[in-house]
């Protein structure tokens, strides 16, 4: 994994140096996507380079390349390295100006991408994680995956500090998502998730899944819910690009359910795995 | 200015380039101090290596340097330099290691510092500027000088959109700052400015002021104030390290007081000035 997408190009890595006035190093001003890669074959790629250009038009970045341009640069990486399954990280930065909060009328963005080892955390997906709930923090743009990221990664140490998978957030006792994950709960046999508003990073997996639910007739809906909600619900679940679909069984030291997965969790997991096979090819 | 301290050193710009896992260019996973320099006089230094510190603490990131080593540093590169009138950025991100979001528990972080041009907006201090009035989306930890800026860059947009200096942020009608300053207003021949609490950054200029009105016996209060309480304010001015305390005259097209500076702003920047003097020599 020594080749890096830099500017339009693919590189030796060593050779991929920024700028210290890049405003990605400045201002975390700039947007990013993972995309999983199974078999070397990236999964909803194009929804992936879709979200990328909408999040750079929130943020009033002009992405001086095409999404063909740059489909065709990550698979002609994947081949370049030979991959298998990992992840590919992608990320699009402002560029070099003087530092000045105010955005230049003129900048060339930094284009980096490479690949990242990630083999499936198929023990995680099978017997769970734990969680932690902590206040939402984080500022109210949480629809642009950009990387001004310390409040995740400040949320994220409540998780890892308590010993636990994810820290699930919320703001005045309304389940937002995870620090890295979209957040869900079953009860009675329904399924929940909070609406792709401003408040969540409408996630590429949490499409997906809404797209298995409705086409297996599952009862679901975008509402919101409680903490209190959560922690009494029958199942709990996280979804992400590089983790798929996580059962957790336990919130703030107290099981959820019976403390195992559960039986929608685990359907969910079978039909996004068949969901995979079929984009990528069998595991 | 062609030097940047760069990991402890002084080195050439050309030669200060960031790998592109450092945390500051993929997470905002950084803090960072601007710091006023008149006549190659570091204006405040200690104030702002104590708040570089206190920001580090916050985040979770040990500094592998004393406050002397930096400041020694920082001298050395003033005479380097020979610096007059300027601004010198100062920035330590968590360091390069792979990407994830956990905060890593060996990391040796990057530091970055150089001089940026900078003369004193005296024209600006003269006349006054304009401002305009938006909602505060940040995250809630503003008391962190962070690089995670782009909620920040977002709300600077509004500002240069409307043909204006500064955007004026407010908090459910609460004014908390402004993206690069803090906001105080005159009423009755009272001062107030919000609180240091963790919706604003305790801005040094904003400390120093706060001392002043203290030694000089003028009544002020650090007490948060609505949109409407600064609408009808007698008068309004921004401070911060760059600009010193700036008159802001007309808000969202209305005019504050008379619609020019008004006479405790300029009584300030009279006393501010003299401690500029004072620490750094006669303009």
């Amino acid at each position: 994994m020594g080749k890096v997408i830099f500017n339009g190009h693919i590189v030796d890595r060593k050779k991929a140096l920024i700028h210290i006035e890049d405003r990605g190093f400045q201002f975390g001003d700039g947007i990013y996507e993972v995309i999983r890669v199974y078999n070397g074959m990236p999964f909803t790629l194009k929804e992936h380079i879709d979200r990328l250009y909408s999040s750079a038009q929130k943020i009033y970045l002009e992405i001086p390349y095409s999404q063909q341009e740059i489909m065709d640069l990550i698979i002609n990486l994947l081949e370049q390295e030979n991959a298998s399954t990992c992840n590919l990280y992608l990320q699009i930065s402002r560029g070099v100006v003087p530092r000045n909060h105010v955005i230049p009328k003129t900048a060339s963005p930094t284009f980096v991408s490479y690949l990242m080892p990630g083999d499936r955390p198929v023990n995680l997906m099978k017997i769970g994680g734990k969680a932690v709930i902590t206040e939402d923090l984080r500022w109210h743009y949480c629809d642009i995956k950009s990387i001004s990221l310390l409040g995740a990664v400040l949320a994220k140490k409540k998780a890892t500090d308590a010993g636990c998978l994810e820290a699930i957030l919320h703001r005045s006792g309304i389940i937002t998502e995870g620090s890295s994950t979209n957040v869900w709960i079953v009860q009675d046999g329904k399924l929940f998730t909070h609406p792709a508003d401003q408040f969540i990073l409408n996630g590429i997996t949490r499409q997906k899944v809404i797209s298995l639910l409705a086409i297996n007739q599952l009862p679901f809906a975008e509402t919101s819910f409680t903490v209190e909600q959560l922690q009494r619900a029958d199942e709990v679940f996280l979804t992400s690009t590089t983790m798929e679909i996580i059962p957790i069984v336990e919130v703030d030291g107290v099981k959820i359910g019976s403390g195992t997965p559960g039986d929608i969790t685990r359907k969910l997991q079978t039909l996004f795995e068949k969901e995979i096979e079929q984009e990528c090819g069998p595991f």
